[in-house]
């Protein structure tokens, strides 16, 4: 049992890095298929619009990746994009930055405990863990907003 | 580095169940959250109920599981508990089942790629983390069913 444990990963950095860029080419096209004025306007029960959602994810994916490689936990980085060819370019620039950095992350540095942006005690790989939950919990409240707006957005299960 | 990779298990199946359970958790306290009549009844954009995709998530999890555990795929459990307690009776007995069984998977088992349901080319942990996603999505769609409804859902972070 022992022996078996330690012979498979189910998850290796790399992996969890495909994973996480699959989700968000899924995420890139449910920001493409709203509307420019509905993806800055629209939103229901008072919550936030799609492009503020997606503003969010922009701000702390690389603190996120940063701070479990490194221990130093930077602000979330604000902005406001006001079109979506703005939105866009910043979320290709970040998957090129992502596929950059992510691989750069010290092994031993995963399961290292901290309190990350000071807030959220937590081993690193929870917290890139969550950072991808949160992505797929937004999208899924972006697909409410199109379905809403009598747009079908692209199939969950496409990632490519 | 080779020593670094094979020392260090970004996840095990342990920890996989603990983030499943959790999520798990936070799903139970959205179905709960729901009035009875708005969980079967209210949609937006012409989707599902909750309550359906509640029913959908019920009917993947153990088919997932037993399928990588085993290589025999079943067919998703089908169903349609009428109240809000059937559906929170069905759910409390698979997150037991899910603690007893998830732990029986063969470790060598979460690469083996297989066409899971006949249908899904991927290895066990690809379908696996596929159903924790497919879960955290319908559920983001459930906090805008609930916010547009007026009501305000257990925060995201919440697992406990």
């Amino acid at each position: 049992m022992a022996t078996e444990t330690t012979s498979v990963n189910l998850v290796t950095a790399d992996t969890l890095l495909q994973n996480w860029q699959g989700h968000r080419r899924l995420t890139r096209k449910i920001i493409e298929t709203f509307p420019e004025d509905k993806l800055f306007q629209f939103s229901l029960g008072g919550m936030r619009t799609f492009g503020e959602m997606a503003q969010e994810l922009i701000g702390m994916t690389m603190p996120v990746v940063d701070g479990v490689a490194t221990g130093k936990w930077e602000a979330f980085q604000s902005g406001k994009p006001a079109t979506k060819s703005e939105l866009l370019r910043l979320w290709d620039a970040q998957t090129a930055k992502l596929d950059e950095e992510f691989p750069k992350i010290p092994l031993a540095r995963f399961w290292v405990v901290e309190k990350a942006f000071g807030q959220w005690e937590m081993p690193g790989i929870v917290m890139i863990q969550y950072a991808i939950d949160n992505e797929i919990h937004h999208r899924g409240e972006g697909y409410v907003y199109l379905r809403a707006l009598g747009i079908e957005p692209p199939p969950f299960w496409e990632r490519n």
